[in-house]
C-alpha cells in the first residue's frame, strides 16, 4: 500500500509531541528551530501537531538541530 | 530547505541496515516483510539500501511487521 493510501501512523504522533516538548525545553521558538533545520517554520508546526507524514531526512534534520539522537524522538 | 534538496540522512542508512538485520533475525524473505507491510518488496530493499527517504508512517509500518518498536530501528 503506498505510504499516501496508508493511515496517519502514531509515530507521527509522538515525534510531533516530542519535537515541541524538545523545543519549548530549550525555549526555541518555531522561527528559531526552522532557522537551525533550515526548514520553514509553519511545516515544523504541522510535524508537531502530527499532520504531516514526514521523511527520514527532515526528521534526521529536527533532531540534529536540537542536538539529539534520532532515536530519542520516538 | 524542501527535504527533496536535503543531503541523505545518515538515519536513512542506519534504519535500512537495522531494518534488514531485523529482518534476517527473523528469517524473513522481502516478500514475507513486503506482504506483511503491505508494501513492495523491491521498495523495501531500496530501503535497506538507504536509497529512499522513507517517510515516518511507511518506516512505523514495517517496525509493526516486525512485531519492534520504531525507535529500535534507529
Amino acid at each position: 500500500m503506498p505510504s499516501s493510501k496508508r493511515p496517519a501512523s502514531q509515530a507521527r504522533v509522538v515525534f510531533g509531541q516530542r519535537l515541541r516538548e524538545a523545543r519549548h525545553a530549550r525555549d526555541l521558538t518555531l522561527e528559531d528551530l526552522a532557522e537551525r533545520a533550515d526548514m520553514n517554520w509553519s511545516y515544523i508546526a504541522q510535524v508537531e501537531r502530527g499532520i504531516r507524514n514526514v521523511s527520514i531526512d527532515n526528521m534526521a534534520a529536527l533532531a540534529d538541530a536540537l542536538g539529539l539522537p534520532l532515536r530519542d524522538l520516538l
